[in-house]
């Protein structure tokens, strides 16, 4: 059996934070590991920042619920859930895209939690694990999974090396030149196309053709 | 997070052979691991009779298209994939299970496959591996979910044992004095509020209250 693992962010749905940022007006959200490398002292910041502006979770998620998935995403995962499994892979948090996940039609989504206190605060944050992207596409492998993985970015490097098949889908010209390994896709046809042949190549070899 | 892996079969849809024996007329598809207890002495003849019968997978794929999922279960399962993550995790062939995840809204699903050839005709299955649902349990739980596994039967049994909380629906009398330790439920209401239960536990001990 055939699964995709897909990034979320620049795949199915835009950047959260950087439309949190937009959509508030705190321009110092669009910040990212570009800028502060250190996640920790990142996400300290975004908090700090959040309580500094009294915005609490039903704040952020009535902002996400602004926002809409990628133009052709959800086309492109109904196709996707009509012919393989699905299972999306991402470091956001679940408070957050739960608002996107619904206009997604709900795929199975891995990836972090908040700590919420009882007023909506959110005081804290909970990785599920460290590098959790490739230990998803290697935990898929051990259960006997052929797996296709694909993203957009350096955060789902090691899942795309960590499965059978890696796609980048609109990286960023860095990324592409860094890891010429993988085949590059810019849009929703191109990524059908792609996952296509990976698909029937599998099926053909199932049957032992 | 949290991530419930539940049964299909019994839980949210009918006994897909039984309906096939039942639609097709041919008594011996009713067979189960109860009458042959070597899942492939049993599998072998099913392939047989379904030769036999000059049946491929279209028919049987037709017959299916024809059931239902059981009543309740799509809004049971509408409100679970709304509070957490799901996977459906089956001891059938994604072939047959298909027609029925459409009509359930496509939640992620972990099963075996078949081998069909040119013409449709079912020539072997492919078991994904063996003791699958308790591998599907473990590797959740080694991706630092807190599992909760539901189903109705033998089967389950190690999954629900590899999980962090198991709960029994609608199991055999011989099932639930077998295992004592699993709670035991007899419709989606109670299973909605034991898994409820759960949440809100693990909730709680995320927040650190």
């Amino acid at each position: 059996m055939q699964i995709v693992c897909s990034d979320l962010e620049g795949v199915f749905v835009p950047e959260i934070w950087i439309n949190v940022a937009e959509r508030t007006g705190i321009d110092d959200l669009r910040l990212t590991t570009r800028d502060i490398a250190d996640y920790n002292v990142l996400m300290r910041k975004r908090l700090g920042l959040l309580e500094q502006h009294g915005l609490g979770l039903p704040d952020l998620q009535a902002v996400i619920r602004t926002m809409e998935p990628l133009p052709g995403a959800l086309e492109f995962l109904d196709w996707l859930r009509g012919v393989t499994q699905v299972i999306v892979v991402s470091d956001t948090f679940v408070e957050f895209a739960a608002p996107l996940m619904e206009k997604l039609g709900r795929p199975t989504l891995f990836c972090n939690s908040l700590v919420v206190d009882d007023r909506g605060r959110v005081r804290d944050y909970q990785l599920r694990q460290p590098d959790g992207k490739r230990q998803v596409a290697e935990a898929l492998r051990r259960l006997n999974f052929q797996v296709i993985a694909m993203g957009d970015s350096y955060n789902d490097i090691t899942m795309l090396q960590a499965a059978h098949h890696g796609i980048l889908f609109r990286p960023p010209a860095n990324v592409v030149e860094e890891f010429p390994q993988f085949p590059v896709t810019t849009g929703y046809a191109e990524l059908q196309a792609a996952i296509a042949r990976l698909l029937v190549r599998a099926t053909a070899s199932g049957n032992g053709n």
